[in-house]
């Protein structure tokens, strides 16, 4: 690739630097990830390429620097900055998401604790609280139990969310992938999954859990996508 | 409105911004809640005004400024400060508490973790700690299944509160508002019943709670509202 | 009191009030407590005095000349620093301790969660890990259930205590009291209760506890009382 | 001792007595230790000598200068900074551990709270979720009970470890051990043991666990150990 081709991917990419870079600060803060697991990326817009984070990198080292700008097969782009790096382990599920649904803008990944609980047991999360039905539109739902090294959990991950109100998935044994029309809504969607997974794992284990009417989840649901907040946000649906 | 009439209401809402700015802190801080959720209001001494967050705005952005003055309906002031924003999507509720409570002077809403698992089997928390007994004199008590769009929330919270001696609800597969005589006692009264619902459902997991009989029970609230702290304060009651 | 005697005690009691005072910033740190709960207190060496938390001050507001000075009957000393507010609403229990017990030179009071779990439930914590078995040589005791007002609280402890090798009791339905040879090892042993109320709670859900046999539980508690740390140190057995 | 031989052995541990300071951070900010529990040590390269933290000091207390470097019997080295000090209550164990597995470059102890949990049942982590298969290779095993004293806790680590995938040990009624290649990665190996022991605690609580094939077990723990991060790294197989 030519020095020109690099800078102008550079010019393009530099707020997302920044933002995916920042973003990952959520993940320790919101008690999503331990160590270095987890990983943010955000679509660069008008591009066919992502901003992911460097692999095995602790979090108080990330920067807009070491972000690594990938193409939608998942490779790093030579000679952009921190192509000298891995990305994330993780990267090939995103490209497949980014590949398949032009829709998305943001994945996240982590393990955390309370929503890989549920899936170790491959049970979703019944959607028995308001908040939830405002943000996921019903249950959390659990993908296939699949491996990394191919594009099965990239599979796992669209299968299962296309079509689907909730922007989270729990893949199977492994733990949250969640999609948003940008970085940002991604991760708000991975702090409220961990959030509606304990506070339902907590619910249920005090007793029994009692439904809200599916036409109360569909109103919240609707209004909350149209309404809330500054001007019209949220899911994609 | 004039010029005039809004610098009067500025003048008199001047410290109030920054106390219910400043008490927003003590959400995220005490795990009550994440991302943009949760919302404190505080009623302006000697107007028909309350001050309230706005929507949609993450902790760290929250200042006095971009705090929203409403009326008892609800309704932004316009020409104030921050009236640009739309106030929190609960404004309705906080609104209809006061104007139909005088004496309330502060709310609160969260769907703080363990009291919204205590509100998703729509189930009262049993006093059976002195603490509790202290701040809420008995049982926090569970209030109806209410969706946000009419008045119905407010509706629920004052016909659960109204003569109770508990200044929190758990609103049934929604989360917890609390009331105070201005706002910091009504984050007080937040903060404490998370605290009491986690207790109280950590000691439910392990086995049969061990009641507190009812007379000791007045007697630790009557006590608690009369000489607790520097000088008089605690509930309404 | 003559300015003369107050300007005696203060200097008596300078290091204290910084000492405890900032004593008290272990109490959040540790999750212990909540609010304005809580409070650290600590015996003047060589005098019939103990210096205390004010009551119902938030945390952030503490400070070595808000301290209060108190005699062993639990009353302020009037002229010192911090006497024109009440002491902490434990007072008196804070001073039947020392009363009666000439060898504790601290005493903390808590309502930390899984401690209180176990109060509620009327139910002393098993002594199943070795830690545990260092720090208290045995299963931490439940005290009777008694309320604020009299001597009723303090007279609980002292009896519980008084011989136990444990520096912690759990009162029935109310909380964590723990005493010390100084402030210090009274907030070591409140911290250490409920790192233990959590992890036997949890171990607990899970399925059977393994025991562990007394003349172990002897050995380790005789060991840590002796040789742990940079010289002797620990409980007051 | 000559001072030469202290000077040449100061210069050796320079750098380490650093990482392992720096490292012990890492224990609080994780919730793995209370007060002044746990403790990280070090081999020296080259040399029949590690670096480990004092005993009885409090986290904020520690400095390179007060770590302390002992031989592989777990005497201190007169002379050498610290040395005035004694070495953490568990060296014997740690020493043990550098004696009989030469490939060992760190280890950890701690009382986290969940993994001891399972260790106060006697009971193995299985083996449920990707991430612990990646970072463990199947289940955290349980060692024997032993207690302090003599080279049995050192012992029981080793015939656990010896050949096993996992760099983690529940000693039953006692804690975790983390070994690593060097003291970083026997950290990582302690802060993943908890996340993976809360995780599944948290799983079983709420019903059946569905378990992991063990040949995609076998699958990605040989993947992880070579591939991941930006060079290869992980544990010691």
């Amino acid at each position: 690739m030519s020095d020109h081709d690099v800078a102008a991917i550079e010019a393009a990419v530099a707020d997302l630097r920044k933002q995916v870079s920042d973003l990952h600060a959520q993940l320790p803060d919101n008690g999503l990830v331990m160590w270095t697991g987890g990983n943010v990326s955000g679509r660069v817009p008008g591009h066919d390429l992502f901003v992911i984070k460097p692999s095995g990198v602790m979090y108080p080292d990330l920067a807009p620097e070491n972000m690594i700008v990938c193409d939608l097969d998942g490779n790093a782009i030579p000679g952009t900055l921190g192509s000298d790096r891995s990305p994330s382990s993780d990267t090939a599920a995103h490209a497949y998401v980014y590949r398949t649904m032009p829709h998305v803008g943001g994945v996240v990944h982590t393990h955390s604790p309370y929503a890989t609980a549920w899936a170790a047991r491959n049970e979703e999360i019944p959607c028995v609280i308001t908040g939830m039905a405002d943000e996921f539109g019903g249950p959390i739902p659990v993908g296939p139990f699949a491996i990394i090294g191919d594009d099965s959990i990239g599979r796992g991950i669209v299968a299962t969310l296309d079509g689907h109100r909730s922007r989270a998935v729990l893949m199977a044994n492994h733990g949250v992938f969640t999609i948003g029309k940008d970085a940002k809504d991604a991760v708000k969607a991975a702090v409220m999954c961990e959030d509606v997974a304990r506070t339902v794992h907590i619910a249920k284990q005090g007793g029994e859990l009692v439904p809200i009417p599916q036409d109360k989840i569909d109103a919240l649901f609707n209004r909350y996508q149209n309404v809330y907040g500054q001007k019209p946000q949220g899911g994609m649906a």
